[in-house]
């Protein structure tokens, strides 16, 4: 069948114009001035935005985090993302028991998302420990599964040493592997939080005080230069929250020094440390990196405009407030690290961003569609409005206007970070493989329509 | 009629991609995974790239400069353009009597153009002196005539004063209109001009030296201090050819300051004042701002790939080696200023960058067709290949080669700044409104079919 | 006679030690850890500071500004230095008849000068245009009167081109002659002083809006790349405003390209554009460049700390408030540019810089006494304790506490920019060559009793 | 007695003059414009330099590393040391048994110097690990020894994490204690050197490859975050030895951050990686960090001149040739590191600083005498000719010339790193506390004429 979407401003990175697209078998056939065909099913998009549909390049579903889970697993996560415009997921997975094969968890997130996913997901490994055969391994998953991104972390249990990253940096240049990397400086921030604690300070407030900024600084100073030292191997830096790390981004642009693929997130730029204020409300937003100034917010919008930073993504990890999250009550440092968000991404990036005049409609679709897509080696198959891609399209009504309200969202989560936030434009529909799945915030689809995205090599690893 | 460009690899500034093109009444109907239609011509783009005409937006066709007037007329010099895959110039207009109104040379270039140009048209005002009567000429005929941009000149006869300067940029941030600006140093050229030439120092080598880096620096900081101080005007920096201009460039993106437009052009990338060595030779070469030294070419690059330049033209400004060039032969300060290169461009730019790594095929159609379209109110008609937009397309075969000749050249200029330069890539065919006007480097259009382009205002200056 | 200094601390740019210091013949003759001689005069300075005199490299006495007369001439004014603790100053002479020699205002300067000053003083020659006779003047004053230094002007009636400028650079840079500058882009100021006035705006706190901060960055930045297209000649930035205008300091210390001097003034380190919020008390600070932002004087506070800005003086060029800048009072551009500070300085700084921890006591005598006597050809006979130094010196008690009023204050104008201010240290002691000039404030000195300061070529130029 | 130093050029950071020296009981007690005692030694200094003796903070005397042990002991290190201009030396200890107090190398040290110094010598502590034991001893060693400042590795057996690098850095913010810090990244330079190994490549060229740039740049990098998160802590980075790390430190001055001392070392100034090229006599130059390209020795150059580099010393770590450097003839990896040239430093950064016009002779004052003095405590004691310093004296004649042989040389090792340099200027006559201890490179001193200098914390710490 055939289904024509007509008179929308299409929307690319670079361009919006006005035009028809024609789609058939999933895939968006071509785009034409105007399109009058006799058999096909038409959608009127007078005055509004089609957009590629968003890819969220990370989440954590159905994310197992020491003692706790959180609560989206790859449906709920899934519908959640759908409804918020998101039709492409790269998740990231949680780690396996100490010492595990690469394969280990690769064959878990399988049987984690596969049936139940209801858009096109992926997954970026994860990095535990560095030998020669974790080295092989990368390799070997990239080239039969498509995973073609692997996760270090600078923190936590499983943190990785400066010689182990810069083995796996060698050898992500020579694969064209992609490595996301969490920084913060493991010594400070543990040092830091055990102090606080010793000090009885364990409310959410010492949770930023415990994660201070120049932590997040030092660390991406060091993955750029281990990167450099590595040939320019292709890092990306996750969930990038600071002024002072985004100096350190710009300090290796202006030695044109590459740096491959910087990430903020919808949190970083909307919310601010005066959340942790509330010893209670501040369980929230316990996340890692923390909430920071506004300042920060500042900086890293700016960083959006100059091309500083590529992408925004959610970190969506969702634990409730009213059970999970209250292991925190009495020690932030017990308190689960994340929060949802990967429904809110799209609509608070267009209020707040296009609406309020921070960012071009094309801006928003370079940073949630098409970047993240080229990243991650999706593109052109996402991220674009082009013959051959895959007609996953949001239909975006600009007048219209939303009150954030958690009982409006998908998520399993029983809150959301942005209760009340009024936002400018609204999702008339999403549309995933040529199908309307999300209609005026309702979920049409069902468990499983999802396909798995073996992905290629980053387009921008080569 | 309709014509359809099959299996070519369709390039626009962020996405290169395997498609078919729907031509009929001269507009790009539709792009497609695959069109097959009964009544369309087809033209076989299999392996090549399909790229929009390119637009050089700094031309001086037919120039009277003092007592030479430049060889190509709006007919030699369309056709060499044509002939070079571009296939729409804005004209930089000459100056015109002292104290002229600006409609004296609106009114002389189309008498020079209209009924000659053979691909489409438009042109830059010049400003030659600044009071009430011209700032109000300059909103009038933007509006009448589609003239969105007006030149200024730091140096040379009509250069214009800061206080005249700053008047300018306050009504273009108003109105919407663009200001090209020569930068140098009136001051220091016109001083070192003359010490050189009392020291008996005027042979062609003497020319760079008394035009130094500096003067061009000094001259793009002072408009980026006067454009801000206007409340960021939309100025366009013409053919920066320095290092050191470009770091006042990188200053101001530094301090988020909005420098609207910078541009290059082909000979300040490729070529270098070693060419002035040779007395005789070096003739040919003068223009200003001179050549330089690598290590500018060198920036010059960087600054395209970083996005510091966004444009490349060309400053095609030819007199005739045998008989113009030499009143320079005894003293350089008499040797009309400009070189031909409109023809070059394109080839050049794909050869020397896109061949050799230096950009990708997408910078190329960024640099040549889309910013320039956009920086000058042509865009989304010229620029892109999109739906709606002039069917002006270049086919080009990145498997051709070829040996620069002036013998296979189109201007009626007697020499080529590029003589036995090796290309890799070859123009199979150029389009303008959908008809074929070059095949195999033969022109087969006619005088007159080029259109004027009355300009939008710059979507840039918005 | 031989005087002791005793038991103070000494202090100088670089170090601050307990000694003692025997003065003969106005003369420094040593330095010791203990005098005791049985014919000396002795004074004691048990806790606190011994500082070299301070030098006041930017005055206007007995200025004629258009209509106006400065109200100190050489006496009054340098009772007030001396008062304030500056025991030499060079004069910034005012324009003589247009087209006059340089010579004219030598000859004027010693009229008004000689034997009425009591302190020692040396002239800045002024560049009124620039030609043959002119230039060669430059090296002859120099040489024949130790007149090593000529100032330019950018905006006011006789502004420097940049052609002659460039010209004045280059031979600068032969002679070792130091051209302090003015520096305002005097296009911009021009047209705003005009427009502003045809909008009616002409009450005070228009003055700042018609000379903004960008003017003062532009002209800053231009001055430095002619001063290195001079061959790095030795230019000095007089009374630098602003934090855009330092931040082309750090650009072109960045690039190491040496700026040779740089200067701000007490009033722009700590009183702000608010002064011009009441029209009439706004009057009082009326002065060109104007009282900038907050941000502007924290900029400067920064400059002076980390040795970007090399020099702290005083513009001193008083006007009497109920007569002289009523003149603007319907007005600003009618009213006289210039206000008092040659008495303020030394005190202020103390209190605002050394007291409250921005600066130390050596940075301090670094800014007021030893760079400037370096930068204008008065090293080591001024700015140094040292053998052989004159026997210039201050003695500053900072357990004192002083609160500023016009009534205690010893200029001839009628009012202080700091009336109120309260102050931390005070000034005991000053002496001249050996003799005590102030005692508690009160001047014990004659007139005629400063030398004329014939200066050397500046040891910074060679 | 006395002893007048007569008619020499007398030298500080900040100033040159002509005076007279009073120097009785090891002190200097006078400076003077001219000093004539009937009862006095006198030294004629008419046209010589007299320069502050030179101290070295950065000696490894009687050094155990590991296998080898470095082949000066306090007397003969001392000696040579002497002979070269430098009156005093702050020597950094070598580790101790694994785990043992801070007190064990304190004692030890005394036991290797005491009684065998032949000029004033202090400690800098080391330390090993991190625990509350740890820091308190700091302190008391502090205050009992005067050892205020103690050793970190990034790199060797006994590096430092970054948690116990925070703690303490927190701790010597707290107490003024300064950290000197070698900086290389560990994990690549591990890495690298077991990887070059394997690959057979184990010759001295590799010893440079294995320890790249970026290596330091990093460590710079991480130790001025951690810093500046522990509140800005003093910490001191020993042999900067790239223009990548420099422009590390530049990035912190730039954002205003105190970075608290910077060193670098004559062979890193002076020598290139050329040097490896002869697998024979590269070995005499196995060091860490390794020698450099000449645009990193340029690069450092320019920041002892613009003052981001704070301190010049030598390193000295001698390994005989013949014998021990031999270790590494197989394999760079077995080379003892480290080279000698505390004899060698003022001559040669007088030859290759003044005489070329590089630095003034106040500038070689400064980074040799006096920032070293006020970083480590020991000035106004040291580093100064000033009433009340310790007479250690250097007279240095401008005009002598000398070539830089073994032979001529006073270390225990069997060869220089300079062999055949040419010097313009040489060493008249050093003093120490007032006795002449080198008259024309012969050596008149005793064993145990040093003295232990306990230290005060820096004056730059508080």
């Amino acid at each position: 069948m055939r289904t024509i979407i007509k008179n929308g401003i299409i929307v690319n990175d670079s361009a919006a114009f006005h035009g028809d697209i024609l789609i058939e078998d999933g895939i968006i056939q071509a785009i034409s001035t105007h399109f009058d065909l006799p058999d096909a099913e038409y959608i009127d998009a007078s005055g509004k935005y089609v957009l590629p549909g968003a890819v969220d390049v990370h989440t954590h579903m159905d994310l197992q985090a020491g003692a706790h889970r959180a609560v989206d697993d790859f449906y709920t996560g899934t519908v959640a993302a759908a409804c918020g415009g998101t039709t492409s997921i790269v998740d990231h997975m949680a780690f396996g028991p100490k010492g595990c094969s690469l394969w280990h968890q690769v064959e878990e997130y399988h049987r984690l998302a596969d049936g139940k996913a209801v858009i096109d997901y992926g997954f970026h490994g994860v990095l535990q420990h560095v030998n020669e055969q974790v080295l092989e391994e990368m390799k070997e998953i990239s080239e039969k599964e498509g995973i073609t991104s692997f996760k270090a972390y600078l923190t936590y249990d499983f943190k990785l040493s400066d010689q182990e990253l810069f083995q796996v940096f060698q050898k992500a240049k020579e694969y064209g592997i992609v490595i996301p990397i969490h920084c913060e400086n493991d010594g400070v921030v543990t040092y830091l939080r055990s102090w606080y604690r010793q000090q009885g300070h364990t409310s959410a407030k010492y949770h930023p005080l415990s994660r201070p900024s120049g932590c997040e600084a030092e660390a991406v100073s060091r993955m750029l230069h281990l990167a450099a030292l590595a040939g320019d191997a292709p890092i990306y830096i996750v969930h990038l929250s600071t002024a002072a790390g985004l100096s350190e981004i710009r300090k290796a642009h202006a030695l044109h020094q590459k740096c491959f693929g910087v990430e903020t997130c919808t949190q970083y730029l909307t919310r601010t440390d005066a959340c942790y204020e509330d010893p209670r409300q501040g369980l929230k937003f316990i996340m890692s990196p923390p909430l920071r100034k506004q300042a920060d917010c500042d900086a890293l919008w700016g960083g959006l405009q100059d091309g500083d930073i590529d992408v925004v993504a959610t970190d969506h990890c969702p634990f409730n407030f009213a059970t999970q999250k209250q292991f925190g009550a009495q020690d932030f440092t017990a308190c689960p690290n994340g929060a949802p968000g990967v429904e809110e991404r799209l609509p608070i990036l267009y209020s707040e961003g296009v609406a309020k005049g921070k960012l071009s409609i094309c801006d928003l679709v370079r940073l949630l569609c098409t970047t993240p897509s080229k990243m991650y080696g999706l593109y052109p198959q996402k991220g674009v409005i082009q013959p051959n891609a895959d007609a996953d399209i949001v239909i975006l009504d600009p007048k219209g206007h939303r009150t954030l309200m958690h009982d409006s969202l998908h998520s399993a989560v029983d809150y959301t970070c942005y209760e009340g936030m009024e936002l400018q434009g609204s999702i008339d529909l999403v549309l995933s493989h040529g199908r309307v799945i999300v209609r005026n915030n309702e979920f049409l689809g069902q468990p499983g329509d999802g396909l798995y995205l073996k992905r290629s090599h980053s387009i921008l690893a080569q």
